[in-house]
């Protein structure tokens, strides 16, 4: 499964500051280490509230930053279409455009710049009403990006629904309504990719890193190629480590003993 | 879901000691630490090398026993046919037979007693070739058993069918062979219900309850709505609470959080 590296994001704290105050040590190191704990992108998001010129000017540092340590592939994570053209345009190898969603503004502005870029995308089950309570609801979003991408000669193929994850305390349905949403994208969009951000759904409780992780188990049955989390959290990659396995991705369980012998698994 | 409390076993060697000198303390702590911990029917296997009428008298007297502490319904466990008959007979409440196989000797001798009794059955997708390698195959053995169970007036309500599991670590394809099995068994016999023996899956891993947990989570996504398991095994249980969440079946989340309140869910 390939894992989209959440570390560099300006919503957390140090990174926020380390983005405003220009700290290369702090985010080429998060870069590095999300890069060795397995991260096949790495996700950058530098939205302060300094407005959309320095974001742009952050976006294009960062990915330089990150650039010269690492040849990892990046998400280019931002609300802002300027930011997102920024960055994309300093990206070096192939990249990610986080994210588009069924609005008719977001689709005329993010999908000429994901096909100027041969970007993969990210598009979020949601539309002009927000997110869909429903299956029925978000998989319609799935098919109005869907056509929309196809008009812009953009394969199903470079696309990574995100059947949404939210919280199971304010609504206890949600759980199995993003795992059926998974399913049917699967079955619906046989050629595309799907991808979750798993830790909404714990979001009100208790021990959350629990509850993520058996979440994502389920996520990886029901059909989840991607996941965008903290590839430093051990318990989480372990997690994953024997999902694979036991979806029978792991030839001779050969990845999973590996893990083992080096001590990397953690319960 | 339905715990089936595995421990009473005379496979455990200290069960199997317990069994021959008719220790009677032993069997009913397993009894009652099974039920204190969810166990919602307690399996009883006696099988020893002495013989069917040891067996059958052993069965008699645990049953016996095992009544006198607890009246959780019980699992009546053997190879055997006349043994099971034993074991049903003592039962006081109502009772589940295990295991019917889709073999002509087994269905023909076995479920006339479950009719008799009244009992539940479990299932097992297997037939006179042993246990068959692919999805159809075991579908194959549980439409032959509910067939026949149907001949002798028993409703699928009454069955939990069991896809089976075998180690990844001999075939790695194992692990979605049985979630494929179960999830083809609830679409093709949605009265019917389902269990598993999870154990099977991590045979000849290291770190096996780590493996057993995250595969059960899978399964209970796919549709399994009991397991014979070690209710006593604090990890697995508490897997089985938030799986049970995640899926919307503890309404507000009020068991898990009761259960973190109670510092009962271990990770």
């Amino acid at each position: 499964m390939l894992i989209i590296g959440e570390k560099i994001n300006a919503a957390i704290k140090p990174v926020r500051a380390a983005v405003m105050e220009r700290d290369v040590k702090l985010l080429q190191n998060l870069a590095e280490s999300q890069r060795d704990s397995g991260a096949g992108y790495l996700d950058i998001n530098v939205s302060t509230e300094r407005g959309t010129q320095f974001d742009i000017e952050s976006m294009e540092w960062v990915v330089e930053k990150v650039h010269e340590v690492v040849d990892t592939p990046l998400s280019i994570d931002s609300p802002d279409p300027h930011v997102l053209e920024a960055g994309l345009r300093k990206c070096q190898v192939k990249s990610m455009l986080n994210s588009v969603t069924a609005e008719d503004k977001k689709l005329e502005s993010l999908l000429p710049l994901a096909k100027e870029f041969d970007s993969e995308i990210v598009a979020l089950a949601m539309g002009e009403e927000g997110i869909p309570p429903n299956v029925e609801g978000r998989l319609e979003s799935c098919e109005k990006i869907a056509v929309s991408a196809q008009k812009y000669g953009i394969a199903l193929e470079r696309i990574y629904f995100d059947p949404l994850a939210l919280s199971i305390a304010s609504d206890i349905s949600q759980g199995l309504v993003t795992l059926e949403t998974l399913r049917e994208i699967k079955a619906h969009f046989p050629e595309a990719k799907t991808t979750l951000a798993v830790s909404n759904i714990s979001f009100g409780l208790p021990v959350r890193s629990f509850v993520n992780r058996s979440f994502l188990l389920m996520a990886m049955y029901a059909g989840l190629d991607s996941a965008i989390l903290d590839p430093l959290d051990m318990k989480l990659m372990s997690a994953i480590k024997v999902g694979e396995m036991v979806l029978g991705r792991d030839s001779y369980c050969m990845s999973y003993l590996q893990a083992y012998r080096q001590e990397l698994l953690k319960l």
